[in-house]
C-alpha cells in the first residue's frame, strides 16, 4: 500500500510569498496608547520630531555664559574680568552662571568651565579663551524638527519611548493586536491538567503557539480540542472566522493517511488551502489557507513540527498583520558548529542548537534527537540555525548563523 | 573654582558586586499562572518531568504493529503473512493497524511502515523483515521523569509552555512581578502632554525607565516630578519605600554641583548611599544606595547616562528581583566595527553603535555623538558595545561584541 502523501511539496520561500500575496493583509486597525503602555506594541504612522531638540541653546556644561570675545586673550596668568549678572540678556563683559542644560542667556555665544574661573564677589576672572559657540549645544543638535524618529511598522522600545516623551508625546498610535484563534484537533488530545485515561496524552500545541502568537503581540482565543471529525473541525474554523482574524490549527494534517483540517477548510468555501505540504524539514505537512479573506495556517500536530511552521509562516503573518513591512528578525549570531548535522537535499532545514560562549567564541551544539516530535530539545536549544535547500548537511567547524530564541549561556 | 567632582570613581564591575551584596534581595514572592500567562516570566521553582513521554512505547510511524520475529525473512517476492486484528494484545502472526503515535499493543515488537505492506481482506502482507524495537518510540525515550526540564530563575519560553503542557501542568509556580517605584527630579522638567513654558524640558526619564523595567518584568509606578529640593525628594523617596520594592530617581546627583538626591538618601536612613560616582561613560554619576532593606538605584538626569546607568545596574538588579541567579544577557553577537571609537583609560564605556548585516557579515557603525545627551542616538542604534576599562580605544576593523537591544537591520 502507498501511503497517501503530497504530490508535490512547495519551496518554503514560495509557499509564503504565494499565501502572503493572496493574503493581502488589510491595513491594521490602530489605537491611541498612552507612553506606559507602548513598549512592544507597533508603531502605526510614522513618528515625527514635532520640536527641535535641544529646543533652545543650552550649556554643555557647569559654568558661566559670556560672549567669546570678551575673553580674548585670557589665561590665568592674565584673567579677562566679567561682571556677574542675572538676567535673560548679557551686555559685553557681563556673565551668568548656567548648568549643563540652562538655556543660553540672549548675547552670550560660550559658556566657559567653572574649573576656568574664579569668583571674587560680584566679579568673575575667567582664565582661558572661548572659541564661539563653544560649551553649547545648539538648538536642534541632537534632533531637528520634522526628522523622522520612527518609521510606522517599528516595534516601539524603550528608548522610542523616552524619545517621543522629550517630544512632549504622551501617547502613541499603535497598531491594534490581531486577534487569533487557536484550535488544536485529534482524538488523542486531552488538555493539559485533566485526568490523562487511556492512550490520550495531552495536547501541548495549542497553548504553545498561544504563547507565542503572544509572544510576538497578539492576542489570541483557545478553542479547544476538536475531534478528528471533518465536520466538528468545519464548526469550529467557521466560529473561529466569525470571531478572529486569523486562524492556526494544530493536528489533521497528513494524519494517518488522512488530511482533515485541509478538507474541512476546502468544504468551508474558497480558495479554501493554497499550500498543502512544504519542502521543509520538520514541519512538511503545514498548509496555508485562505477564508473570507482570513488566514488560515495549518500545523502538524507534531509539537516540534507546529512550532517551526509556526516560526517559518506565522511570524511572518503576524508581522504582517502588526503593520510590520517585513518580517521581524530574531536575534542572530555567527557560531562555530561543534558536530556535523544532516539533512536532505531541497528540503530547507531547520536544527535546534545550543549555543555556548567559551573564551569569547560562539559555538552552535546541535541538538541531539530522534524523529521531531519532542519539545524537550527546543527547550535544551535556545537557537535554529536553518540549513538551506541546496545544501546536503554542514560540518564540523563550519560557521554558521543562529536564529536565537533564548539567551545564550556560557559554556560550564 | 573647582566643580565639586567625585573624590573616587568606584568601578563599575565592584559598585555593582558591593550594591548586590548589601542587598540581600529577598526571595521573590511567587504565585500561580496559568500557562497561558507564564511566557516571559520567571520560574519560581525546578520544573520537573511529572511523566516520562512518551508515556507508552508508541509507533513513529504509520503502519502495523507486530512482532518483528514474524517478519523474519520477509520481502517482496516472499512476503510475511499476517492476520489484522484489532486488539491491545497480539498473538504471533497477529498485526495491528497503528497511526504515529499510537500505543504499540501488547505483545508487538516493531512496526512496519505502510510502504511495505500490502492488505489482502483481513491479511496483510509485510514486505520486510524488521528489528525489535523498530519504528517504535520507546517510553521515555523523549524525556524520562523526574528530570530537570527548566531551573528556578528561568525565564519561561513558549516552548517550556508547550513541554509543560505536555505534562499535564495547567499553571506553573512564577515569581511575583517586583514593584518597582519612579521619580524624576528636577526644576526644568515638565511632563510629556503638558504645555511647555519658558525653560522648560520634557521629562523623558521616568517613562524610559519604567518600560525598561516593565520590559524586563516589573511592575511601575510613576511617583511623578520632584522639584530641586532636598525635603520633597526625601518625602518622595519615603512614600515610594512604603509602596514599593525598590526605588528609582533620575536626576538631582551632580547636578550644578549639587547631590541633592543622595543627600535625600543620606538624611532617611543607613546605609543610605553605598556607592556614588562609577568610573563608567556616559553614567558616572549613578549612586546605588539601600534604606530598609529596599535598593535605591541613583540615576542621572541625562536621559543617556540614566538608561546606561540602568543598563548596568538596574536590570542586574530587577534580575536577581525576580528570582534569577544571574544578569540576563541581552542577545549578543559579534561584528566588525567600521569606525575607530575613542574611550578613556580607567573607565567602562558603553558605545552605542548600529549593527548592519551585508553579504552575510555583521559590521557594528558606532552612531556618531556630540555629549552623551541625546536619546536620539539610542533609537539609531541596536546595541551597545562595552570597552573595557583597561582598553584606550577601539580600532577601526576590529570585531567586538555587541549586546543587542533591537533587531539587526540589513544594510541598505
Amino acid at each position: 500500500m502507498k501511503l497517501k502523501g503530497f504530490q508535490k511539496l512547495t519551496l518554503t520561500d514560495k509557499a509564503l510569498q504565494t499565501w502572503l500575496a493572496t493574503l493581502q493583509i488589510k491595513k491594521a486597525l490602530t489605537e491611541m496608547l498612552p507612553l506606559q503602555d507602548c513598549t512592544g506594541r507597533v508603531l502605526a504612522e510614522d513618528l515625527i520630531a514635532q520640536m527641535s531638540l535641544p529646543r533652545f541653546d543650552k550649556s554643555a556644561m557647569d559654568g558661566y555664559a559670556l560672549k567669546s570675545a570678551d575673553s580674548a586673550g585670557a589665561s590665568q596668568a592674565k584673567p579677562a574680568m566679567f561682571k556677574l549678572v542675572d538676567s535673560q540678556e548679557l551686555c559685553t563683559r557681563q556673565t551668568k552662571q548656567v548648568w549643563t542644560g540652562n538655556p543660553i542667556p540672549k548675547g552670550a555665544d560660550a559658556v566657559v568651565m567653572l574649573e576656568n574661573t574664579e569668583k571674587k564677589n560680584d566679579s568673575l576672572e575667567v582664565w582661558s579663551q572661548l572659541a564661539p559657540g563653544e560649551n553649547i549645544s545648539k538648538i536642534g543638535e541632537d534632533l531637528k524638527e520634522g526628522v523622522l524618529i520612527a518609521k510606522a511598522g517599528t516595534r516601539l522600545t524603550p528608548y522610542h519611548i523616552g524619545l517621543a516623551a522629550a517630544q512632549g508625546y504622551a501617547q502613541l498610535k499603535v497598531t491594534t493586536k490581531p486577534k487569533i484563534g487557536i484550535v488544536a484537533t485529534g482524538n488523542e488530545l486531552a488538555e493539559p491538567g485533566s485526568k490523562l485515561s487511556d492512550s490520550l496524552i495531552y495536547d501541548s500545541n495549542k497553548v504553545m503557539i498561544s504563547t507565542a502568537c503572544k509572544e510576538l503581540g497578539a492576542e489570541t482565543t483557545d478553542y479547544g480540542i476538536a475531534k478528528d471529525d471533518v465536520e466538528e473541525i468545519e464548526q469550529k474554523i467557521c466560529t473561529m472566522l466569525k470571531n478572529e482574524d486569523a486562524v492556526v490549527t494544530t493536528g489533521g494534517t497528513s494524519v494517518g493517511g488522512l488530511d482533515l483540517v485541509p478538507d474541512a477548510v476546502n468544504k468551508i468555501g474558497k480558495p479554501g488551502v493554497l499550500v498543502h505540504g512544504v519542502a521543509l524539514r520538520p514541519a512538511m505537512p503545514t498548509a496555508l489557507g485562505m477564508l473570507e479573506d482570513k488566514p488560515v495556517l495549518i500545523l502538524s500536530g507534531n509539537p516540534v513540527a507546529a512550532i517551526i511552521g509556526f516560526e517559518v509562516f506565522g511570524r511572518p503573518l503576524i508581522c504582517r498583520m502588526l503593520g510590520m513591512a517585513e518580517t521581524e528578525p530574531r536575534p542572530m549570531l555567527k557560531a562555530v558548529l561543534t558536530r556535523r548535522v544532516a539533512s536532505a537535499l531541497g528540503r530547507k532545514t531547520y536544527v535546534r542548537v545550543s549555543v555556548t560562549s567559551k573564551n569569547g567564541d560562539f559555538f552552535a551544539n546541535p541538538v541531539s534527537t530522534k524523529g521531531s516530535g519532542s519539545i524537550s530539545t527546543l527547550t535544551q536549544s535556545n537557537g535554529f540555525m536553518v540549513v538551506p535547500e541546496n545544501r546536503e548537511g554542514v560540518s564540523e567547524g563550519e560557521v554558521v548563523t543562529v536564529h536565537m530564541f533564548a539567551p545564550l549561556e556560557a559554556a560550564s
